[in-house]
C-alpha cells in the first residue's frame, strides 16, 4: 500500500457527521478488499472511529464488555483500514480491510457471516471468487460427471490446451464486435484459467494480489 | 436461477434463533451477488424477515415510518434474494441479492455507501471489477503517459495482440509449474482481457452473468 493510499481513508469521514444511535454507537460493515466478502459486522463509537482513523486498523466498541475492542489484538488477526465509506444517511459504515491471516471470526472461520441452517458454508464473495471455490471442491472430491472433473483428470497438457483455445476465441469474438459473444467467451477463458489455478493450488487471491500492486 | 436455487434460501435462516435487539430488529446487509458490492444496510424484524423468505425479495422494517418496507416498491428497483445467512453470535443478516436496475439508494446511487468526504465515489467490489472501474475511467478521461491509454490508442489489433501474447505466457508459466510467475501472467492476461472489453464497452458484469449461468 502507498503512501498516499495507505492515509488517505484517514481524511475520508467527517467524524462529527456520523449519526450515531441512542448508545452512541454506529454499525460498522467490514469487506475483505480483495473479493468483496462481508467478513464481520461490529459496533463503532466516535472515539474507536478516532482510534480508526489514526491507526489505521479497525477499532470497535464490545457491547458486552462495554470497552474498546482493538480487532486482532490477541488473535493477531488485525485489519488494515484501505477504505472508509459512510452510507446516505450517515448512520452505517463500510470499511474496506486487509485481513491479516485472512481470518476474521473468533470461530475460526474466515467471516462470521457463514451460518446457514444446519450448517457452515462461506457467504458469498464475487463470482470469479465463487466459481473457483466450486472448481477446488470438485478437484477435492471428484465427481466422475463433472466436466471441470474431467479437465482436471487431463493435467496441464488438456487444461492448458484449452486456454489456448479459448483465449483465440477471445480474440475473434472481439475482431466480430459482438457483446453476447465476447461475454461468453471470456467467461470460458477466465473459467478455464481457474481450472489451471486450481490444478496448480495457486489461489485467486494471489491474482488478485498482483493486479493491486500494480495500480499502486 | 434454477428452481432449487432459488428456494433453497427459505430453509437457510431460523428465524426463530435469530437474536433481534430490543426493538426487535436485526441489522441486515446486502449484498450484490455478482461483484459483492455492499447495496445498503437496513433493519428487519421477524415478520419482514419472514416475508423476505416467503417472496423471494427482501423487505425490511422502516424505523423512521414505523412500517413494512418492500424494497422497490415504488421504485421498481426490488432486490432478488439469493442467499441468506447470519453471523456467528446471531445477530446479523447477510443478504446477497440480483438488484434489479443496478440501483439500490433512493439517491440514485448503485450503493448507499458512495460517501466519503467531500466526494462521491463507488464503493469497493472485487479487485477485478476494481480495476475495470479504473480501465473504464482511463478511457473516459484519457492521460498521455498512463499505460492504459497507449493501449486503448492501439485498438483491437494492439489489445489483442497482447491477450495472445499473455495466454501463452500462462501456458508457460503453469507449464514450470512457478506459483509467482503464475499469478502475475494470470494477472496480465486478466488485465488486457479486461482492458479490451473496457474498448469494446462490455461490462465485467456481462462476463460474471455467463459464469454464474453456467454454475446453475
Amino acid at each position: 500500500m502507498s503512501a498516499p493510499e495507505s492515509t488517505a481513508f484517514r481524511q475520508a469521514i467527517p467524524v462529527d457527521q456520523i449519526r450515531y444511535n441512542e448508545q452512541g454507537l454506529v454499525p460498522a460493515i467490514v469487506q475483505d478488499h480483495l473479493d468483496g466478502t462481508v467478513l464481520m459486522m461490529a459496533w463503532m463509537n466516535r472515539e474507536s472511529l478516532q482510534k480508526t482513523l489514526e491507526t489505521g486498523e479497525t477499532w470497535f466498541w464490545s457491547r458486552s464488555r462495554d470497552e474498546f475492542w482493538h480487532k486482532g489484538e490477541t488473535s493477531g488477526h488485525t485489519q488494515r483500514v484501505r477504505s472508509l465509506r459512510y452510507d446516505c444517511d450517515s448512520d452505517a459504515l463500510l470499511v474496506s480491510v486487509e485481513q491479516i491471516g485472512d481470518i476474521a471470526c473468533h470461530t475460526g472461520e474466515r467471516s462470521c457471516f457463514h451460518q446457514v441452517d444446519g450448517g457452515v458454508t462461506p457467504p458469498p464473495a464475487d463470482t470469479l471468487s465463487q466459481v473457483f471455490g466450486v472448481i477446488s471442491d470438485r478437484r477435492d472430491n471428484p465427481s466422475p460427471d463433472s466436466y471441470t472433473c474431467k479437465l482436471l483428470a487431463g493435467g496441464d497438457n488438456k487444461i492448458l490446451k484449452k486456454i489456448g483455445e479459448e483465449s483465440a476465441e477471445v480474440v475473434m469474438a472481439f475482431k466480430d464486435d459482438d457483446a453476447e459473444a465476447i461475454a461468453g467467451e471470456v467467461a470460458d477463458l477466465f473459467y478455464h484459467t481457474l481450472v489451471a489455478l486450481a490444478h496448480h493450488k495457486v489461489d485467486i487471491k494471489a491474482v488478485y494480489r498482483k493486479l493491486q500492486e500494480r495500480r499502486r
